[in-house]
Order: C-alpha cells, then sequence, then structure tokens
C-alpha cells in the first residue's frame, strides 16, 4: 500500500516539474520560495495547534506508519480462519479453543475467542467487541480528521500568503516589478493546493479506507464469535461470511454449498 | 443505458467543439496542449494513487464497465417470478421449489430460495442476504467514491496546471506573448472543468443510480424470499411487491386484485 | 402553485431584462447569444446524458406536471374523512367499508381500507403501506435528484463557455475586440447562473416541498387506517390527527374536546 | 431577543456606513442604486416565488414575528410546574389535576395533562405528544428554510447583477467610464453579501436556536407528563427533569437532593 | 491544552509577521488599518447578534475558559476508580458506596452512584444520566456552533470591505493612488481569511474534540455505573470499560487478564 503512495507522490510531482520545466528548464528557479513554504506549511499547522492537543500533534507520525505499514486485509484467510475455529469447537467443545489460542494472531479474535471460553454470555461478548470497535473507528476518525483539517488549512494559508503578496506589490506599484511580484505571490496559493490536493485529501481518504476495511474484518469477526458460540454449524458459519465477499472472491467449491 | 452515456459525451463535446469553431477553424488547435492534459489528468491519477490502493485503481475498468453493461432492472418481472415461485411453494410445498432452481438467473434469489429449502429459519434467510447486499452497497460505494474523487482532483490540479502557466507568464511579462501565456494557463482549468463535469461526476451518478435500482431489486427478492418462506398467500405477497412500483406501471388487471 | 412558478420567473425574468434595459434599450442585443445558450443548456443536458438513463431524462416532463398540477393538500379535510370512516366502522362494523369505497379518491388511502376489509392483520397493512410511501418517495428524489443535477451543471458549463471564450480572446489581444470578446465570454457564465438560481435550483426546492407534504398526508392516512382497524375511538382518533395541524388550523369547536 | 436583532442590524449596517464615509463624506451616494437593490432582492423573491407555493410567501411575516416575539424559555420554571402538578396528582389523585387546568399556560402542558385525565394510556399519550412535536418542528424547518433559501439566493443574484453590468460596461470599454461602471457593477454583489450575511442567514440560525429551545422545553413537558401519569415521586420527576439544566442553573437546595 | 492553542496562535502571527517583513520592514504599517478591523470583526459580531441572543453572546467568554482550563481527560484513571467502587461494592454491599462519595469529584459518576445507593432501577438511572449526557452535548454543539459561525462570518465581511474599497477605489480611478487603494481593499480579506482559519475555525475544531473527550468518558461512567449496580464481577467491568482505550495504554498485567 505504501507503494502506492510513493507511486503518486512522485507521479504528481514529476508531472508538475515537468510542467513547469516545459515553460524552460532555468525556470524552476521561479519556484522555489523559502518564505511561501513556511507561510502554507507553518500556518495549517499553526492552526492545528490552535485545534488539536499537542499530544495529538506529537503523534502525526501514527497516521503516516499506519498509511503506509497497514498490512492489506484478506477476508478470505479470516473466515477460513474462523471456519477453523468452529469445526474444532464442535468437534471438541467451545472450550478446547483454549489450546488453538496461539494460532490467532488478531488481537480481537482472540479477544473474543477468550471471553467464549471464559464462559461470558453472547450478548455481553458481542457488546464488548462493539465497544472495542466503536472506540478504534473513534479514534481513526480523529486520526483522518487532523489530516484532512491540514488539507482544508493547507489552501487557506496559500490564499493568506497571496494575499500578503499582493497587498505588497500594489502599495508600490512599479511597471518593471508587477510581474514578478505577483508570480512570487501566486506561488503559496500554488503550495496551498500542491499539498492538499496531492498529500493531505488523498491521504485522509486512503486513512477512511484503510479504516473501513478494518471494520469490515471486524464485523466478520464478532459474526464469526458469536456464531461459534452459539454452536452453528461450521458450513453455515461459512457461507454467512462468504457474503461479505464478492461472488468472484469466493472459491469455487464453495459456492455450490 | 451506455447508449445513454456515449449520446451524452458526443453531445457534450460536440457542443464544445462547435463553440471553440464558431471562433475560427483554425483556432481549434490552441485548444490542444499535451502538457495540458498531463497535468490535469496525470494530476487526478496520481492523487487517486496516494489515497487508493494499487489493487483498486487497476480494477478502474469495473466500474466502466458496469456502467456500459448493467442490464435495466425489471422489478415486474422480478415480482412476477416471485410470485410464481410462491405458488409453486404452496402447490408442491417448500422443497419443490428445488425443481425450480435452474429457472432462476438472479443470484442473490437463487442463494435465498436454496437456504429456504435448506430449512434455514425465515431470520437466518434474512439476515444472511442482508449481509450480502449491505457489504454490495459498500463495494459499489467504493466504486463510485473512486470514480468521485477523479471528478473532485481533475479541477483542483486544473487550478494547479493554470497557477504555474500564470506563473510562469508573470516572471516574463511581455505585452507580445502575455496573451497566449494566459490562454495556455487557462486550458488547465478548462479540461479539469469540461472532464469533471462532463465525465466524472455524471459518471459517479450514474453509479449511484445503478445500485439504487439494484438495492431495490435486492430489497424486493428478500421480501419475497421470506414471504415464500413463510408460506404467505401468493396474492398478497404479489400486492405487497407492487408497493415498490409506480401505480402506472402495475398491471391494470391486478390493480382491483 | 403553477401560478407561483410562473409569477417567480416572469418576475425574476423581468427583473433582469429591466436591469439590462437601464444601460440602454439598444444593448438588450447584447445579451442574446445563441452559441452561448446552446454551450450551457447542451452541456448541462450532456451531463445528464451521461449520469442519468434516457428513458428517465425523456420522462423530464413529468416532474414539470408535478410542480404544475400537485393540488394543494388539504390535511383537515383528509383528517375529517378518516373520521368519518372510522364513524361508520364503529357503527355499522368494519366490514361495511366496503361500501363507502367509491368515496375515497385517495388511492393509498382506499389501499389501506380494501385491506383492512379484506381482513389482513393490522402490521401487514401498516407495513404494506410504509412499502408504498418509501418506495413513492424514492421515486420523488429520483426526479428531485435530475433537477438539482441541471442546477449544478449549468453554472459549470457556463464557466466552461467562459473558458473558452477567453482563450479564445487571449490568443487574439486586440485592444478594439478585447472589451466585446471578453463580454461574450462571461454571457455562459451568465446564462448558467440565471437558469440555475431562477429555474433548476428553486425548482428542486420545490419539488421536495411538495413531496414534503405529500408525505405528511400518507403519514395521516397510514395512522388514521390502522386506529380504524383497531376500532379506536373516532374522538380520539381526530384528536390524535389533529396533531398534526398548527393550533390555528384546528377547528375551534375541536380544540376543547 | 428582537432587541439582540435591532442591535445586531443596527451595528452591522452602522460599521459599513462608516466604512464608506472614511472614503469621503460625499461618496455614500456612489453606493446607492436603486436598479441593484431591485436586481438583488427581486431576484430573491422570483426565486422564492418559483419554490414555494404564494401562500407560503404570504406568511413570511410569521418568521420576522417569530424572531421579535419569541418569548424566552424558562425550563426552571417549567420544571418547577411540573413538579407542583406531580405533587398535586399524588395528593389528591390524577383526576384532581383537572381543577389545575387554568393554570397551565403551556398549550402542550395542558393537552398532555388533559390525556391523562381522561384516561388515555400513556404510550397513547406520549405519542400523540410526539406527533404534535414533530408536525411543530417540520413547520419550523420549513420556515428557517424559506430564510435560508433567501440567504442563499441573494448573493448569487448579486453576482447576476454584476455580471450583467461586466457586460455592459465591457461592450463599451471607455476609458472614462470603465471605473464607474465597473464600481456601479459590483454594487449588486455588496448588497447580495451584505443582506445574506448580515440578515438572512444570521436570521436562520435564529430560526433554529429558538426551535431547538422550543424542542427541549417539549421534550421536558412529554418526560414531565409521563412521569406524573405513571404516578413517581415528585422528587425523582424533579431530579430527572434538572438533568436539562447546567449544572450552574439548578437551585442550590436541589442539588443535594 | 491552552498552551497548545498560545503555540498555535503565536506562530502562525508570527510567520504572517515574518512575510509581511521580508517585503521590507517598514512595510508592515502597510498592513495596519484600523478601519479594516472594525468591519471584520464589527460585522461578524453585528451578524452573530442577529443570530443569537443577547445572554448568549455575553457567555462568550466560556468557550474560551473551556478551551483553557479544559483539563485532560484521564480514561484509564476513571476506569481504575470504577473499578474500585465495583469492589467495594461487591465486598460490602452496593449501599456502603454511600461512604465513598466523597472520594469521587467527577459530577455525573458521584450523581449516577448515589441514585444507585438511593435504589433506584438501573433502567432509571441509565435514562437520567443519558438525559444529562444528552443535554451536556447540546450545550457543547451550542458553543461550538457559535464559534464556528463567527469564522463563517469573519470571510464574509472581509469580502464585503474588499468589496466596498473596490467601488470607493473604482469610482475615482486615478493611476498614483490604484494601487494603494486596492491594497487597503485587500486588507479586510486578509484580516477575514486570518482570522477565520488561525482563531474560530480551529478553535471550533477544538471544542468539538474536547467535548467528544467528555462525551467518551460519560460513556465509560454510564456503562460503570449500571454495571456496578448490576453487580458485575469487578474483573468483567474492568475488561469492558478497557475496551475504550487503544492496547498500547491497556496497562500490560491487565492485557492477559
Amino acid at each position: 500500500m505504501g507503494l502506492a503512495n510513493v507511486i503518486g507522490i512522485v507521479l504528481g510531482s514529476g508531472l508538475i516539474i515537468t510542467a513547469i520545466i516545459t515553460g524552460g528548464f532555468d525556470k524552476i528557479f521561479l519556484f522555489v520560495d523559502v518564505a511561501s513554504v513556511f507561510i502554507v506549511f507553518g500556518g495549517a499547522f499553526a492552526a492545528l495547534f490552535v485545534g488539536y492537543p499537542v499530544v495529538a500533534i506529537l503523534k502525526i507520525h501514527r497516521p503516516i506508519m499506519v498509511t503506509f505499514t497497514a498490512k492489506a486485509r484478506d477476508p478470505l484467510k479470516m473466515i477460513e480462519q474462523i471456519t477453523a475455529l468452529s469445526e474444532a469447537a464442535r468437534r471438541e467443545g467451545l472450550l478446547s479453543l483454549e489450546n488453538h489460542m496461539e494460532e490467532i494472531d488478531t488481537p480481537l479474535l482472540a479477544t473474543g475467542i477468550r471471553m467464549a471460553v471464559d464462559g461470558m454470555s453472547p450478548e455481553v461478548v458481542e457488546s464488548i467487541m462493539n465497544t472495542k470497535i466503536e472506540a478504534l473507528n473513534a479514534r481513526h476518525e480523529y486520526g483522518k480528521g487532523l489530516v484532512a483539517n491540514l488539507g482544508r488549512y493547507a489552501p487557506a494559508f496559500g490564499m493568506i500568503g497571496t494575499l500578503i503578496g499582493l497587498v505588497l506589490m500594489l502599495a508600490d506599484l512599479n511597471p518593471d516589478t508587477i510581474g514578478t511580484g505577483m508570480a512570487v505571490a501566486l506561488l503559496t496559493t500554488l503550495y496551498g493546493a500542491i499539498i492538499s490536493n496531492l498529500v493531505f485529501l488523498p491521504w485522509a481518504d486512503k486513512l477512511g479506507l484503510i479504516n473501513d476495511e478494518e471494520m469490515m474484518e471486524m464485523e466478520i469477526i464478532v459474526k464469526g464469535v458469536i456464531a461459534i458460540q452459539s454452536g452453528e454449524n461450521p458450513r453455515i458459519i461459512k457461507q454467512k461470511l462468504f457474503m461479505y465477499l464478492p461472488d468472484s472472491e469466493i472459491p469455487v467449491e464453495e459456492e455450490g454449498a
């Protein structure tokens, strides 16, 4: 996944640089202005400091890491693991799942199976697991909101920078410098638009998609654990959970089941 | 359906080209600029690569295919098939529907009837079918969101291209080239607006409408299967399902029923 | 209702024409440009062809007709008819309502009473009527969405037309024609803004309001039919349904009831 | 409340006029243009005539009156009245509330108590009261929507007026009149922005806030009437209803209760 | 938390001032214009006076205070306090919690425990506590909405000020003053953008986040009180409430529990 990000940002930046160079290789320096970088980035982060507690901003590497390290979810494998557990539970009894705990590397599934083994009622298990899911979802929304806010503030400070540049230029109208003055003024708007549309907004999109995928996996886990606990037929559990997959991803031998 | 798309895009492009030609046939070359095409399309797809996993973008032909191949849903025919099945179930028993399986070419209906024949309880059948519907709806929303994002990023990169063009032009203000410089700069905004409003945004609309139609058909199927399983009177099942149709589409002989 | 529409469009167009004429009667021709009309209307309809099936666009006269012919709902009269039916049902039995069927000219009320007379259970009657209401609401939303999309695409193609005009003008900067060139370029934006804000957007508003009114009437009917079927006291039914009316519209003799 | 409105509009208008006068007292006439007033107000009302039935627009004085006459709700007093009624009901029986009817000047409370005295079941009373609240809420939303639409159409017609002015000016480019032509063209945008942001949009906000306050009072009344009818302990009723108040507004002697 | 606000506003203002000074230290006076300050702030507050009752605006120091004084919530500590109470209740009986009342400094927890001790049924306790939470949430939304409205009106009045300045400048086109006239006109837009994006909008964000944190703590309290009242096992209560925390914040010795 992180690969796509890198491709996207390299591709986008490449296109923009190419577009600039078509106007002449020597003109790339026109587009570099340190003060403009400060206004756009600094301004967006300053707004973030007003709107978020310091600790949250210091943790901004987390949504970055999530984007790069989130492993692709494989709902089919999850369904097969749940079915295997349900078969074991049917064969050897619910308590025997204790012996399968070390095979489970998804924390929510482990939590759910443990609670089932501990003899909690299905309603309590479901409510506890849903609390965890909702709390996780809220934390993900928080991280996504922080990135989306950067995508909202960057163009705003781009416009603020351009307004400052325009006032400076207009106050000293000089036919010789009007062009370069206005060119520099426009740079902050350009920076704000690029950083927002190539980085922050798509990044917020991706955080949302990663969350959606995880939420679906978690829904599968909750349904599966409750079904195991209720002693449902493994074949029916499998059929139920396959409903989360598009027809094309359901293994062929199963479709007729 | 695909026909309407073709008509729309041909009509829209034709109008735009005609508008350009009214300014003189020789001026059409003014509106062609390869670098601008790259900025708008490349930028929008670059943003997509940041926001979506590579596999999802490689599957972009799917929403395209859906738009062109989605068969118009015929809820009336679906209602009649369900009523026929309910009559068979009443006459020959629920199990006899096994013999009608090969007549059913809608996968969800086949799945539902099979589960009913297999003796699952109506609540389980309903919950399984609803899971399938919700998962399908989520996948459709994903595809629609991807297209709508292209419709959101294309104009953004159109503006970015125009800003780059303006900076290049302003840095070298020359009364002789200012006009053509600005004309070229505006092309990316023009491209972004056309591609977004003539292709991506209406296409996202259409994906939404196709989904709505399919969701309604699926709701009819769920209600129908549950009603068959509960052994309801076929006449009442028909009457219930006709409620999904506008009065003008209910066959006349039925309205008095 | 249709009257208000005509008043509105005539008033709005009159104001705009007057505003133009204040600049000199001979200047009205400046604002007429056939190519611009084609870009804005043609473009908006082309986008509609991409986003909607042909059959839906061919039925666009329906939301137009609805706007002009929708009869004002009279919830008070509806409440009185329902109360009268409930009194008849109490006096002569539910089955006697069969004799009142021909007095009922609201289809949903007729459907509901017929189902009650046919001896369906109140839960089934309520669920069937609600299905009809939701399906109708969805169809109304569809029609409203189509009109609102025209209101969204018209200004977009107005801007596209202006960009085309600007490119044509800028590519051939000529102090003598720059003014008229830009004036013509702005016409499409002007057309898009007028058609959207004076016709499409308010028309979509009106379709929404007409739907809201019909939905309220249908809610009254559902509550009324269920109450009749449950054999509730007509006085209490009336009191219940009066709750939908503002105090000022409840007949005086009833308020103390 | 009306006072705040008057303060706001006077303050806002005063600031704007002061801003104009800083440019020279003789320049105020530059900002007065009757045709522009007609375009902005007339256009916004014309759009309203397209989108709303005539009767609704003729009742536009109602939301105006509401804004000026809405009495500040006093939930504390309402809670105390309900507690007093619940004490009377406990002491002398539910039927004795008949003798307290004339002390109740809130129509919903009177309706609720009367229904309780008439012996309707708590579920019916609650459902009837909720119908009234929802219908009232819908009517308030309607009024608020109408005002918010004026706030949406006024700037749109401001822009339309400016476009007309620009076309007139551009078609006859004259170095001597270009400035005044453009100044006049901008007036409609200025009028639209002022009327929308100083009057229509905040007025719609206020209608929403007034509705929120009334809805909370009505929720208190429903909870109170049901509690009285269920014969709950007056002390507990009071404690329950105090939950609607911020801690700082709960009378001190009660907090420890 | 207040610290982050101060950092943000100082950082943002510093960046903006630095950006201005890069144009020359003597140019800072170009950006100071008292009339512009009045238009933007005065206008935004005037709109507030139209939309809000005077008392609400006079209480505007409250959301300011909240931002600076809101103590960071520590859900872990809250969970531990609830678990301790549940152990006490198990050991010594629910009534014994009376002796622990003075250790509880969170008002909602105190209210809930007191009601439990007073012998109210869990359903009543839950419903009363939820009423309090919803009423608090509504009051917080009110305060956030007020600040967000300032963030919406400030740029609007910035634009109004710029339009006034443009009309004044255009009416008296003078090559010598056109630049400074336009520079001054742009100042209100600049002020509106800065105040909105550096202060009002992020401040509204922060009020929302503080509310979210408090709502989560209150949800924990409600679940905890109900669990204590139902005599649930303290170990299970703890496990349930830990679900609100990210795995990384759950004390290590507990995770295996």
